[in-house]
């Protein structure tokens, strides 16, 4: 019998370095929420046609899709230019090798959809993604941790995953399942990703009670501000939810409806 | 920015050791299902009232749950001597804390609940839930790839967790799904799992369409042999539910309602 901790030993020498949940937390808390939710309200510009495509997270995250879809999804997200397709981990290198040269990047989901793994394993499932060749990271904060108020132990979860992502090169999405969480729940994620150094914030896994809602959208831009992405999640299913969501302040969405989405662009409908 | 692949390096060494999923596969076929299946009518034994706790694994998996409620589950188990509590990989420090002396193990979930994980984060959250005090590891096997019959991928994925979970002294449960499966590819999973030296079998992982069904768990029992556990999980919320499953074969249940169940068999009730 091998020594196990062997496998984990350059994990946790890599995540020591990593700054503490707790001066994160305490740079979230120092804040001003009523002054970054002053534009809740605002409407922001909807994209050209052209543009929307690049907003597209083209997404298959079902338990039971297999290789073909996996390529079909790729062949789709190639042909339409989409930002990238958003797969489970176990899909990702071959998603990769199927976009080689398309500009299109892949997207996996850690600690999916339930966020409730290990702060390690989210961390090492971000390594292998990674090394499979994944170049964006779309990880479950700890919800029962979120609920529970413990503040520090979630925003040392999400730095964790970010140190990783951030070495390898990857940007980090953090899911929070917004249907589990009250609006002030929503607000001290949103605090906490920040603080983390995520590139996005995201409504929703689709697997929750609801997806995307227009109001948690806006509440989640005016909290993380310009300079910090939100994708809206979870029940995307036409041209005119997607307008709903980029009004609402959303630059990128996650559906498995793009190319109906953009068939609907093409037919002019609004 | 530090190189990740030295994060992941001890674990390809180590996996690189692990029997290929082609020999395992190869392994699987050449079993005589005909044979294997002639006892699938067979009713089994149950147990008496003061054995049942021990068939238990009594349950917290929603996204939801908090230390709180990991305290509360820990607490029952203890209580009424549950062979294990079965949690997410995030929760299994504090529930191994809160049961040292109890007798009662901690049962980690791992790939949960997809089995879409990559393989090689599935093998490191095992590591990271054996290094927190797990000692039972309950995987989901990779759905897509079973349906799609890339038997030799399907095996490698399960033998590679196998390794390190029996590597870290952990016995290892493959999840099924079996709502998603066909009967067939039911049997394939039972096969590629004892072939992979997994110590259970189980039906679902109670996120999926269905959970545990009668007639899968005598199909299951009826391949694995006596030699193999079965576990039945997934909308079993009562002694009628437990009997049910037991009759058929299982000889562990993953449930919430344990303490629900055992006041049934403390009134006495059929």
């Amino acid at each position: 019998m091998i020594d196990l901790r062997r496998l984990l030993e350059p994990a946790h020498a890599f995540l020591a370095g990593v700054p503490a949940g707790t001066a994160l937390a305490a740079e979230a808390r120092t804040s001003d929420l009523d002054q970054l939710a002053r534009s809740v309200a605002m409407d922001h510009p909807l994209p050209m046609a052209r543009e929307v495509p690049r907003l597209i997270d083209h997404t298959i995250l079902k338990p039971e899709a297999g290789p073909a879809e996996i390529e079909q999804l790729c062949q789709e997200a190639r042909q339409a230019a989409f930002a990238s397709v958003c797969v489970n981990s176990g899909h990702v290198e071959r998603a990769a090798k199927s976009l080689v040269g398309s500009g299109v990047k892949v997207s996996a989901v850690v600690g999916f959809p339930l966020g409730a793994a290990a702060t390690l394993a989210k961390a090492l499932e971000t390594a292998a993604a990674i090394e499979d060749g994944a170049l964006e990271i779309d990880m479950v904060l700890a919800i029962g941790l979120l609920r529970a108020a413990d503040y520090e132990a979630v925003a040392a979860d999400i730095a964790a995953v970010a140190a990783v992502a951030h070495a390898g090169g990857a940007l980090l999405k953090v899911i929070f399942e917004n249907a589990l969480l009250t609006p002030a729940q929503q607000a001290a994620a949103c605090l906490l990703s920040v603080a983390a150094g995520a590139e996005f914030v995201k409504t929703s896994s689709g697997f929750g009670p609801s997806g995307a809602e227009e109001a948690d959208v806006r509440r989640m831009r005016a909290i993380v501000g310009p300079q910090v992405g939100v994708k809206a999640a979870g029940g995307i299913r036409s041209r005119a939810d997607l307008e709903r969501m980029v009004r609402a302040g959303a630059n990128r969405v996650g559906t498995s409806s793009g190319v109906k989405i953009m068939q609907e662009y093409a037919r002019g409908q609004a």
